[in-house]
Parts: structure tokens; C-alpha cells; sequence
């Protein structure tokens, strides 16, 4: 018999069916046990009645050791519920499973704690994430993670974006200096890259707009709240422009594209979070980084208007603003100082002491960074050396430029930090199915270091 | 004025445009200068009038200066080709561009070589990957891989799996031995992982239908035409199967969609390399692997049946076997020995010295391996112990199946042998835009590795 999905059950009263799933709920009441199957599509209430036939003992031994998580395949007779029994919240309310075959194919243990209420704190969760990940509203994070992932592709391909494979393994440790993982690589050493900036720039020489999502690494020893030593990067690089607005033009349309799509496709999953969304209409501020410190001033008092760099709070205080004065979740900072930029960073013709560069806020925390980049050769060259390193280092880069490049630029952000500001998540662990950060990869590296530290003696 | 892409031009007859992309080719005659603008839609064909007014001057000096890769912006007027001036071999060859204005945006230095004809071979064509990259061929790989991956996501959705974002830095390198890269982690030890399989199983048990696009990494130290030290893996997984074989016809689906999609979307860049596909209505044939030693022993008369795998010229045998006696390209060779698959792979229950997993052969190469893995807890723990390993070391992923895992099994393969297959390509370097190996990151290591060491001079 092929196998019946819980969401189709409605439209199948009156027939046999075979299900497959796990085990959600499960009580019994004297000879009768209740419980939920839970599969991909939803969720279906089964019934079964222990019965008095010897043949049968088997089985009703089995349905009675029955818990929670249990994978199994039942067989059984769709039936609409009696009158007042239907649950109007679930798309299967309407009817239930009567089942006659129970299968077990895989048991579950006993759980260690009720994965439907997790409150023993984070570390616990993660330590137990091929268990937890099973919780309904940890589960919805990353189907709105793969909605938010699509939706960037979507928006990037139907521009003409070409999406491209970025390597992982770089030969330099040439963008970040020190917060860089270091890899064995035969008899030479290489680095995780931090993000795909050089290969993106290379191909806007090539296909003129491209993207990428891939995984991002920083080697930073912070346990901060938004911090990951490994984290996905949506990155966006386009050529041909004629002007840097561009570029934030279309960061807009991607985000307010993104948060659209969400609404559309998975309001089920944004609905148990209910977050906030301002009026997507309403286009995003755009303010000049120098006039965003006088703002943070005139609300707070607090002078960083000397400041290279806003600060955290500084982000907080202009998301306010935003929200207060344009209806805005989201605001751009432009025009960040020249010296706080990488050096293929495009200085303002008008004042190059700062950038033709932005960040995105987001409900208080940068979620986009982008700007227009040098694409002359020489210029190049020569804020390479002003940064202290040697072009020669950057040759394969160096290569796209000296080879003819239009006005250029481009924005990355990552997908988790779009997640947790949009969900209100207090950690951006929690927007990660597995973190990795300086303590942990999978589990506490404290507790798999000693246990192989046991393996050695 | 807004920016005209390329293909557009047809329609415009009559009009001024403004437009932006590389000089492709460039000629002078006398006081002419033709030459074709290349962006990301395409050609189009230029004619530039030297004037003899002063004031433009520095304009002619300039357009008589262009050579080919030079990045520029024109401004100019759409005309009809005069008759017996078409080329109906690009969708612009109607019309041309009076240019009125030209403006060099991006400098090009003289090119080392022909891009139009690489024939220098393929160390020097890597090397120089951010040039050589724009040949058209080159060039055309990529798109197809892009629509490659994009259709593997579009099947894959359209049956309702979930696509996630793996994470590649691992704790242990549990799956593979020797063939895996460190990585210094703060005070800790990690590896890049091989592949996504403990990841893509975990999360069976949370969404039971995954898939994921992801880099993985083997330290092989080898140099043959079909390795890479980082390759882009196209992985799934699925849960609630009624059989193994399921997972033959799920991955035989993709496949056939990934080669109709590219004719269909890619038409253009197929024709550059013109492959041979069979005809993908034929169902792919499906062999054990003792069989098809038997059949490669009459074939061939080279008697490896007692061979624990196949060899590569069994491979290319099956292959032409496949074409001979069923017309198809692909081959699925099932039942490789238990002994020489992972310890999560199921043994057949019928003769458990062979399990149930499978290979598909393409032209002659290895592309997809996959099969129905072990869901029993207990079964799973005895057989890590039976391959010598410490279960301790696997009770994250192990986790999964503590808590109930249904009947599930995968497949995954690589981006680039399927392109590789497909297009003919000689190495598998060619199928990639910025290849690995244990020689060469970006470009060949012994020569960045000699700079360094100048450095700490």
C-alpha cells in the first residue's frame, strides 16, 4: 500500500490508509490508546483498541510500551471524530485514524526531558540538538531560515544574478588578519575564509552580477549573543552600476522581498513567533554615519560623535529613531570613515576621509554591509600598500582588475542574524541548527576533549 | 539615462542608449573603430566615427587606445545594419551602436594570451582563472553547473524536502580517517567535514525529507583528473521509505531533471559542447555488483569477480554495457559488500554479507552513491564497534536514532563529475571555478608557498 500523509487524511474519510511518522502524544484510557502521528506534513490522531484477540497479543504489548518519539508505520480506517471531538486548530481536526496494524521501526528511549516545553536553558538544548531540533517552534526557525534563503535566490536570479560555488579553503589569510582559522594542507598551510568577497569581486568580471550562500568563518574568541564561528553568508556583488545607491537599492528590494515571502509562504511558522513587521512601503532611511552620532547625541546625550565607528548602543538608539520618526524596522548608515574599511573600500570623491559604503540595521543590530569597491587597478594596488600588505600576496585577486572592471559593489549579510532580529531571538545560537563558537561544535568541546584525552591514555 | 543591456538593442531602433560591459574584440580601420561590447546578456556591435573636431579629441585618443577586456560605458544610437551586414548568429546581429560617447571606466592591460583560444594548457589557464573565466566556453560550464543546482533544489522541494545549511567544521573525523583536514580551533582540535551525512541524518528525524548544497573536503593526497581537495556535494535524505529502492528512483528522478532542465533552460550553452544524452524515458538499468563483475568478465574476459569493488575500467565497461544493450548513459550498480561501506549503511536481511546501497555509473565514472542506512539504534552502536570505533565518539549523531528513526536512507554526488560527465570535460579541474588540490589554492601553492618564505626573510 503507498503510504498517506497526515494533511491528506481529511479528503480520504471512509478508506484504509498507511502512515508513517513518530510518535507526538500518546495516552491510554483503559483499552483504548490515543495518540498523535507526526509526520512531515502535519499531524493526525490515531486510536487503537487493545484487543481481546489472542492473535493480536503481540501487538497490544507493543502499542502499550509506546512513547513519545517512537518511529512507526500503522495501518488503519480514516473516520470523521464524533460531534464536539474536533479540533478546529489542526487541519486534521476533522477526522482521526483507526488503526489495526502498528508497526515499530524505531524505538525511542525515554526522553531525557519533555521536548515540547524546553526550558532548561540553552547549553541543555544544544547539547541535545538532534532531539530538541524535533520542537515544534526550534523546527519553524530553520523552515523560515530555508524561506528566507530561497526568497534571496529568487529575488537575486529573477535581477539576472548569476549564483556561483565559493571556495572554502583560501591560500592567505589576506582580508582579516588574526580572527582566522588555520588548516594543515599538506605540506602547506591554508585558511577557512571569512567571507566570499575576492571570488565575487573576480566573477563580477565575469558574469557581471552574481551570488552566493555559503558558509562564512571567524576565528573570533567572543561568546557574545551574535557572534558564530561559522555562519552562513548571503552575498550579492554587481557590476556595471552607475552609482553606489545601486547597491543599496537593491539590498532593500532583496529584504523587503524576503520578509514578504515569509508572510506569504510561511505564515504558519511566522505566526507562533507573531514578530512585528513594519510597512514594507515605507522606503528605508538612508543617513550619513557623521549626522547618525549628532542624532544618537540630541535623543541620549551620549557624544561618540568622534567616534570612528557607531557603537552597539549607537545601533539601538538609530533603530528607535527609525521606528519613531519613518515606521522603519530597518535603517542605512552611510559613509563610515575610510581608515575602519577594508581597503578596496570606494572613497567618496567628494570627501575621502569616508566611504561610499553602508550598513543595514535591523531592529538594533547591523544585519547588511556593503558598498561600492575600487575597481582601478592602480588605486588598488596602492591602498593595498597603504593598508600594509604586499599586492604580490593579492596577485590572483589583482588579476580581475588589471584585466578591465566596471564601477562595482555588492552587500553580504548573514542568514542567521536576519533570522533571530526578525524572531526576537535572544541568542544567534538559537538561529543555528548547529552552532559552532569557540567552546562548542556539536557538543561542549570540554567534554569531548577529555573524553579523547581518555582515549589517548 | 538609464542603463541598455545587450539584448535589448533590437527593439530600439531609432533611440539613444546608454550601455556598460567589456570590449570583447576591437578593430581599426582608418578612421573607424569597430568593436563588440559584451555584457552580462550578451554582444553587441559597435561602430565609433573619429572625429575630426577638436573638442573631441581626448575621445578619440582614447578610443583608439582600447584593447580587448577594457571596461567601459558608451553612450549611442541604435541603428539597422546595413544589408548584407547581419549576423544571424547572435540574437543582436541586426543592429549596431553609433557610438556618441565612450567612456573607460576599467582599464585593460595587455592580455598574456588569446582568451578567445586558450590552448596554453590547463596549469596556465588556472593560474590566470580570473581571466580566463571569461571565455565564452569556460564561462558556459558555470551556468550550466548554476542550473544544475538549481534544478537539483527544484525537484528536490517539489517532493517536499527541506533544504538546509550543514556546517563544515566538525569535531572529530569520525567518517574518514586519514583523508580529512585539521583545523587549529582555540584551545581544541577540528576537521572539514567530508561530507554532511551525520547532519543530513539528524535531521530525518526533524523534517524527514533534507537536502543540502554544501562544499566538502577530502585530503587525498592524489592528482588525478577526477579529484579535488573541496567539491561542491549535492546531498539528500529521506525518512518513511517503504523501500530501498525508493531511493533509486528519487535520485534516477533528479537526475533525469537536472539533464531536461539544461536543455530546456540552457540550450545555449549545451550547444557549445553539443553532448550526447540518451534517451531519458529509458529507466536506468539496475545490476548487483556481483553480477556486473560477471558480465565485465564476459565482455572483457578480465576476471574480477572476486574483487570486494569495482575497478575504473569495470566502470567504463558497465557503462558502454549500459549504452549497447539499454540505451542509457547511466547505470545503478547495487549490493556492494558490506565490508567495504560506511558502518551506518544496511545490510540486506536476504544475505547480510551484502548491503543495500548502490552506485550510479555516468559515462563511465562513479556520480551518485547512496543507499538505506541502519535506523536501529542498537544495530548502529554494535556496528561502530564492529569498524573499531568508540560509539562515546558518535552520541551526537547517534542521538538521532536513540530518540526513534524511521526507515530512511540517501544519495549524494558531486557538481562537478556530473558537469564533467555531461560536457566531456577532460579533468574535473575544468568543472570547477577555482579548483583544489593538494598543488594548488587559487594558484599553485610551491610558488606562494616560495614567496612566504621570502617574506620572513
Amino acid at each position: 500500500m503507498e503510504r498517506t500523509l497526515s494533511k491528506e487524511i481529511p479528503g480520504l474519510v471512509g478508506q484504509k490508509v498507511k502512515m508513517c511518522g513518530w510518535v507526538d502524544t500518546i495516552r491510554a484510557h483503559g483499552k483504548i490508546v490515543f495518540f498523535d502521528l507526526r509526520d512531515r506534513s502535519g499531524i493526525a490522531q490515531a486510536i487503537f483498541m487493545l484487543s481481546k484477540q489472542e492473535q493480536d497479543a503481540e501487538m497490544n504489548e507493543m502499542a502499550k510500551k509506546l512513547t513519545p518519539e517512537c518511529a512507526i508505520e500503522i495501518e488503519g480506517l480514516i473516520k470523521e471524530r464524533p460531534q464536539g471531538m474536533e479540533n478546529k486548530k489542526i487541519e486534521t481536526g476533522g477526522v482521526e485514524v483507526q488503526v489495526e496494524k502498528i508497526k515499530l521501526v524505531g524505538k525511542a528511549e525515554i526522553l531525557p526531558f519533555d521536548i515540547k516545553d524546553l526550558n532548561s536553558g540553552l547549553p541543555i538544548v544544544l547539547d541535545h540538538r538532534p532531539l530538541t531540533l524535533r520542537n515544534e517552534k526550534v523546527k519553524a526557525v530553520f523552515k523560515l531560515q530555508e524561506e528566507m534563503i530561497a526568497s534571496f535566490r529568487r529575488a537575486l536570479s529573477s535581477l539576472d544574478f548569476t549564483e556561483f560555488q565559493s571556495p572554502s579553503i583560501i591560500p592567505q589569510a589576506s582580508e582579516g588578519g588574526s580572527e582566522v582559522f588555520h588548516i594543515d594542507y599538506f605540506d602547506y598551510s591554508a585558511y577557512l575564509a571569512q567571507s566570499p568577497q575576492f571570488y565575487k569581486q573576480i566573477l563580477v568580471g565575469v558574469f557581471e552580477r552574481v551570488f552566493t550562500v555559503n558558509q562564512a568563518y571567524r576565528a573570533e574568541p567572543s561568546m557574545t549573543t551574535r557572534h558564530l564561528c561559522e555562519y552562513t553568508s548571503l552575498d550579492a556583488e554587481m557590476g556595471c552600476i552607475n552609482s553606489w545607491e545601486e547597491l543599496m537599492d537593491t539590498a532593500e528590494l532583496v529584504t523587503k522581498n524576503i520578509l514578504t515571502d515569509m508572510q506569504k509562504n510561511r505564515a504558519k511558522e511566522l505566526a507562533i513567533f507573531n514578530p512585528q513587521i513594519s510597512d514594507l512601503n515605507v522606503k528605508f532611511p538612508r543617513i550619513k554615519m557623521r549626522e547618525a552620532q549628532k542624532i544618537v547625541l540630541e535623543r541620549t546625550g551620549r557624544d561618540n560623535t568622534k567616534e570612528p565607528d557607531l557603537q552597539p548602543d549607537d545601533e539601538k538608539e538609530l533603530c528607535k529613531y527609525a521606528k519613531e520618526k519613518y515606521g522603519s524596522d530597518f535603517i542605512f548608515i552611510t559613509h563610515y570613515p575610510t581608515k575602519k574599511r577594508p581597503f578596496y573600500t570606494f572613497a567618496d570623491p567628494n570627501d575621502p576621509e569616508y566611504t561610499l559604503s553602508f550598513d543595514l540595521l535591523y531592529n538594533g543590530l547591523e544585519l547588511i554591509s556593503g558598498g561600492q569597491r575600487i575597481n582601478d587597478y592602480q588605486t588598488l594596488v596602492e591602498n593595498i600598500k597603504k593598508w600594509g600588505n604586499n599586492p604580490e600576496n593579492f596577485e590572483f585577486y589583482l588579476q580581475a582588475f588589471k584585466y578591465g572592471m566596471p564601477m562595482e559593489g555588492g552587500f553580504a549579510f548573514g542568514a542567521e542574524r536576519m533570522i533571530k532580529q526578525l524572531l526576537g531571538l535572544e541568542n544567534i545560537r538559537e538561529a543555528t541548527l548547529f552552532p559552532r563558537d569557540m567552546e562548542r561544535i556539536d557538543q561542549r568541546l570540554s567534554i569531548l576533549q577529555g573524553e579523547k584525552k581518555k582515549d589517548k591514555n
